[in-house]
């Protein structure tokens, strides 16, 4: 929708620079670099000028600079994101605004578990402040130790804890945020409930700047736990992965907050690539499921509750094996087969990846659709669904051909869109969502004006246009 | 904000009655009162005409012709708001849109926790709707009989269980819309992660009717409760009550689901008027707390446990007496003490009731200074606060002197503007919210534009101008 803006001025790139104050800025290509690359390599871009404000007030002087000179600006914060969204275009007419320098805790108040941290504190920092008061931030991502508070605000980030907390909208009391035009605009609340008129804040999370900078945020936080139960199942089918889910959600209630599905294949990846990792169990089966329930106080119930629970699923054949974590390390080690899917799936070679969530009524027949198509479309192609049973959001990744030689491997890399619109369409059918966690960014720009309904466009775009007349904010992401 | 709109002509009203179609509109004066009149009798308004349509596409048709005619068009579901945003002005200009007879529920999904249901429908229509499939709608406020999805998502609903659950905005999958120019926009997702582009869901709940119509919601579930352990606890100081919320925090982690505060004076009152009921101790004591955890299966160790945390705290000394219900009907006893607060404080006299949420760190401070200020103002006056303790959301109501005789009254309830004013000046002092659960709508429409910071209020115009800028949704109410 951005009309494609002018590269910008000399007189442009002066004003920016003072808006932007003392050390606020940069033309070092050195210390610039690291900003134009998406972390995958998937994207590499250029810009004129990187900006790193230190405070609110410069991030609004910074825009009603770039407002009166029409300057396109590209918001990133850790640069850990997926899609593309944080990393400017190669045309070098986008700015680059960094919010690294913004890291301060502003508040942490204990008795209402909250802080308010600005926008370029990372996830672990703001974990770590939380820690200090016996208390943690729950939002759990495996960039969790680079990605910024802003990048999750700006992709509504979710990790493996949405089932219990939801995504980041669910955990963000409010924001503090600029405007293109610089107006700043305080929704920074220190309590859970206000109706005080609009909220901007919903709006803006999950908005990938592109209705305005955010530069800080109240966030809530939850009872540090003192005790979990975690546990690996096996299991024949998809259809007993999900009966197992519910099972377990009635068993312990909102204690469970976390059910990921690693299927036979992603296991064989992790054991093959990530030194150090074993199979929990010495036979294969086709799906495996890690859960893990916690409780604020010690308590030894909760894996006798657990050992009840996988007992009498496996006398029902429901499980046909499980181990549970004895301790701290056993715990990690099964959290490491989850974790390293990603970087085992990158060693075993290139990938496809699908970041979509279907009801999980539908997931089975989804399953078998889409992967029938990906094999008719790409014969040999190994699909490798894994990811957050517990809302029903995958990550459908498709590894190559084994033993693809690197030509073969671009050829089938070749056909990400192609294999994209068709695993997008059956995801369609079957009432799901192309982009559940990761967001559109430049990757899925496409598919949103391909997929998305003629109202739902229009809705964007009319708020688009009320906030971004300009289309100066990230523009060539989403919309 | 709104520019006054002129009444309907009798061409306007001739093309409205035809879009809501056969059965879709009443001129019928004795059909119509009921909702010109908001349930407290605060606000009658007047109507031309009352629209009742069937289905989605009525209300597109409905919204095409207001546009077309510049006509005001005031959505109303159950009417049991409490601040005047679903009744029309007196001005006769208004044409009221009811969205009853859109109740349908057009989905339950059991293997992902979620309902669809349309705008007309009750709260408690959804609930039993769930119930049937062993699954509960866990939003509860004392009108969810009357009171309909539609409302609930425009006040953005809150209620006795918003510590665990959230607001409506946290229930709420995605909403079907319409706009003001009838654009119907589709966002009944089926899944709980979704981050394809902007969502107009999450802002347009707590709206108040001011930016769209809605006309269904998908909205999630959860699992019923199978046992569970509620508790009346007697405190010295408010101080005392804050501690052992995060002590029952700990203890039960997220089955801790309901943590309500009731003052001495109201027990007193609810003692006092409502036939069957008695206080649970027999001396009295500063504050009183109803504690409630749940398990959705069934366990005796709930009821173990709230046993041994609040003996604990009796011999610590942070809690003087308590008890924890043995049965349903001891459990509803308890309920019904705090349920009937608003009943009792009515038969009691005139009340001037404030909806505030304060930091629970400042909440000692703020009830100190608030009562202060206002027995100064109000010699006699018997300040009432009670509410959701969990979310730091409270009722902060001022009953009448003793014994005001019905002159008396009037000139009590003539000092709410003044007396609201003062209140809400120490919630702000105290980083808290003036409009917690119950909205903007009429009542605090002033209160909202004298309060909310500059960059707040340019903001929510800016989305009102966006997706409402002839201005004939809701006009009067909130902007």
């Amino acid at each position: 929708m951005s009309g494609r803006i002018a590269p910008p001025s000399d007189e442009a790139l002066t004003a920016l620079k003072w808006a932007a104050g003392a050390g606020g800025w940069s033309e070092d290509r050195a210390e610039i670099a690291p900003h134009l690359v998406e972390w995958r390599g998937r994207w590499h871009g250029r810009t004129p000028l990187l900006l790193k404000p230190a405070d609110t007030d410069s991030v609004s002087a910074i825009m009603k600079t770039a407002t009166r000179h029409r300057v396109a600006i590209v918001p990133q914060g850790g640069n850990t994101g997926l899609v593309g969204g944080g990393v400017p275009d190669e045309s070098g007419a986008e700015v680059l605004l960094s919010l690294k320098r913004m890291r301060r805790i502003r508040r942490l108040d204990v008795a209402d578990r909250l802080i308010i941290a600005e926008a370029g504190a990372t996830l672990a920092e703001v974990d770590e402040a939380a820690a200090e008061a016996g208390l943690r931030f729950p939002l759990e991502i495996s960039s969790g130790g680079t990605a910024s508070i802003g990048g999750a605000v700006a992709t509504n980030a979710g990790g493996v804890h949405v089932m219990r907390f939801g995504s980041m909208r669910a955990l963000v009391l409010g924001l503090e945020m600029v405007l293109a035009d610089g107006t700043v605009v305080d929704e920074l609340r220190r309590v859970r409930k206000d109706n005080a008129g609009l909220s901007l804040t919903p709006l803006i999370v999950g908005s990938e700047g592109t209705l305005a900078i955010v530069t800080a945020a109240s966030l809530a936080l939850a009872p540090r736990p003192a005790t979990c139960a975690t546990a690996w199942c096996a299991l024949a089918r998809i259809e007993d992965a999900i009966a197992l889910l519910r099972r377990l959600e009635t068993a312990f209630g909102m204690a469970l907050e976390a059910v990921e599905l690693v299927p036979e294949f992603g296991l064989k990846l992790v054991c093959r690539h990530i030194p150090g990792t074993r199979a929990p169990f010495a036979q294969p089966y086709p799906w495996h499921l890690l859960a893990e329930a916690t409780s604020p106080h010690e308590t030894a119930s909760l894996s006798v509750e657990m050992e009840a629970a996988l007992a009498l699923a496996m006398e029902e054949g429901l499980v046909k094996d499980a181990v549970i974590a004895k301790n701290g390390r056993e715990r990690e080690d099964l959290w490491r087969l989850r974790h390293a899917m990603s970087e085992a799936q990158k060693k075993e070679g290139p990938s496809i990846k699908h970041d979509i969530a279907v009801p999980l009524v539908e997931l089975p027949a989804f399953l078998k659709a889409a992967e029938e198509a990906v094999k008719r479309r790409l014969p040999g192609a190994r699909p490798c669904p894994f990811g957050h049973l517990g809302d029903g959001n995958l990550h459908f990744n498709i590894s190559a051909p084994a033993g693809a030689d690197e030509s073969a491997g671009r050829d089938f890399l070749a056909r990400w869109e192609e294999v994209q619109r068709i695993v997008h369409d059956i995801v369609a059918t079957h009432g799901g969502s192309f982009a559940a966690e990761h967001g559109i960014g430049r990757l899925k720009r496409g598919e949103l004006a391909r997929l998305a309904n003629p109202g739902r466009l229009a809705a964007m775009r009319a708020m688009k246009r009320a906030l971004d007349p300009l289309g100066i904010l990230n523009p060539g992401v989403m919309l």
